[in-house]
């Protein structure tokens, strides 16, 4: 049988494991021009939140009684796909079930690096970092990035890559033992508690030039703070709102003149815009975590069933590293 | 005698007559190098609020006792500066005077264009216009450019502009009288009050494809509505916060996320970061000027001991046109 989650209603606030439903169904057989797979890692990322919702975002969001949205890694069961073969490791948007059937799936090499890392620093995060940082916050040598949720997915690629970069790199996450993985493991220059009560003073000190470029994956208070510190022409990469994710009552920006004041230039990024240019970057990135040049942590949840606990987890930043589930 | 408005008093909130003194003290001799001058002109311009203040920004704030700043068209009484002769006539930062002795002037010629038009079209809001609009809002033909405070002095030339570079231009403006203007004499293809109530309902009449480009010399919620519609990588030019500029409380910015969802592109612009090419741009300015293409309108107060009230004026949107003081 086939188990899947589904989206049994739409959080007001928090997602609750009430918002989902585990279901089984028969395990679909394929079409001509279709592969069937089985899931054997399945991505949590905060963006699934918004996909709960009705509210116009980027996306459509998932319907009521839906499987949950979701990026895969797979194993080819049986291929009706001139393409694939039985025993293949692809990427799928399959979402949150064990089984499944697609025409669009893509094969990944195991002997580069682990699969799973497909979904994570050789995958969506990996380029969300990259191509956020590269081409719309441009850190020139000796400049400051700062980096919100500097442990997670992105955010630990974010800081790695200015670091690489000749940048100097200031992570914000939440607690002492996240900040010490972010200055100890990932090299980063300083990283800043935001639960500590003094993320002013303690940015401050962390940048004493200012901000060149603010990587924000979390909006909020941090954003506003770290708005306050930019220099003149910096610039910040809004990648994410997720303070606000749960919230009813969004967050409003108090420091929106620090825009005119600084010229900074403020930019949003999703991934899929680039991607005509993935290849440039999961060559890069491959080589860079070859070398041991970036280093990648993951969380991983066992079974299907905890896949709503994970995400629940990861909207409260509970989560350390990449957040998987795996099948 | 030298008349002159000085700052008495920091404003709390609105700006009241008090935070001003007239004095009178004797006219200056100029140096070598200096040339003394008779201000003919007196710009006043909505930045003045933020020099009354002593809050951080983007140039330091005025101290209390010294001259207003601003710029003036001024005839040269007295030279001992080689490139300047008596009679000439020249843009000057010598604020709110009558008289003043200084070696940083600029020549205009008022053959080309009436001397007060260098305070306005041919001049800053011009330019802060021109490059605002060219550099940072890049509008393509077909593209609809929504800008606020559309009868002023810079939002009426971003709109003319916009016409005439392809693009389809929305005004918004306070009231039925400007709103006609904008339409029936700056040409736009339409003009919203914001008065009236019913901004966002008219705002999607008016942009029924979203809009490309905001230009936005207000900000507060006319900027948050517009943001609500702003379409896939839109770019938003902030020149301007002037719904804050009486406010102790600066105005929370609730649609921040529109950034991530519709991947705008969100710029600060002060137009001395183009100084190297004001010479284009007013090139540009001066012959559509002269071939009629661009439309002008001055809101004129007689008399320096006026100014304070001018400037009241200009902060609550009373002006209509480039505000300018006849001395």
């Amino acid at each position: 049988m086939n188990k899947r989650v589904v989206l049994a209603s739409r959080p007001i606030g928090a997602v609750t494991e009430g918002n989902f439903r585990i279901e089984e169904a028969p395990v679909p057989k394929p079409a001509e021009g279709e592969v069937l797979v089985r899931n054997l890692w399945l991505s949590l990322d905060p963006y699934m939140r918004g996909r709960m919702s009705d509210a116009k975002s980027y996306v459509k969001g998932v319907d009521i009684g839906e499987v949950m949205v979701g990026q895969t890694v797979a194993e080819v069961l049986e291929s009706r796909h001139p393409k694939f073969g039985v025993g293949d490791t692809v990427l799928t948007q399959l979402g949150w079930q064990t089984y499944g059937v697609t025409r669009e799936a893509t094969k990944i090499d195991p002997s580069r690096a682990p699969p799973s890392y497909y979904l994570g620093i050789v995958g969506m995060p990996g380029l969300t970092a990259y191509f956020g940082l590269k081409e719309l916050g441009q850190p020139k040598a000796g400049e400051t990035v700062v980096v919100s949720a500097a442990s997670g997915a992105v955010g630990s690629v974010v800081g790695q890559l200015a670091k690489l970069w000749g940048a100097r790199a200031v992570g914000v996450a939440g607690g002492a033992e996240k900040c010490r993985y972010v200055k100890e493991q990932l090299g980063f220059d300083a990283c800043i508690d935001y639960k500590s009560g003094a993320l002013r003073e303690e940015l401050k000190a962390a940048c004493p030039k200012g901000v060149d470029v603010y990587f924000d994956n979390v909006g909020g208070d941090i954003l506003d703070t770290v708005l306050a510190r930019m220099n003149l022409f910096g610039r910040v990469v809004v990648c994410g709102t997720i303070s606000d994710y749960n919230s009813t009552d969004p967050y409003r920006v108090r420091n929106w003149r620090a825009i005119l004041v600084n010229r900074l230039r403020v930019q949003g990024m999703i991934v899929f815009d680039w991607k005509d240019r993935y290849g440039e970057a999961l060559k890069e990135l491959g080589s860079l975590l070859a070398q041991g040049r970036l280093k990648y942590k993951e969380s991983v949840v066992q079974g299907l069933e905890n896949a709503p606990r994970g995400l629940m987890d990861l909207l409260a930043g509970k989560n350390f590293g990449k957040q998987l589930v795996k099948l």
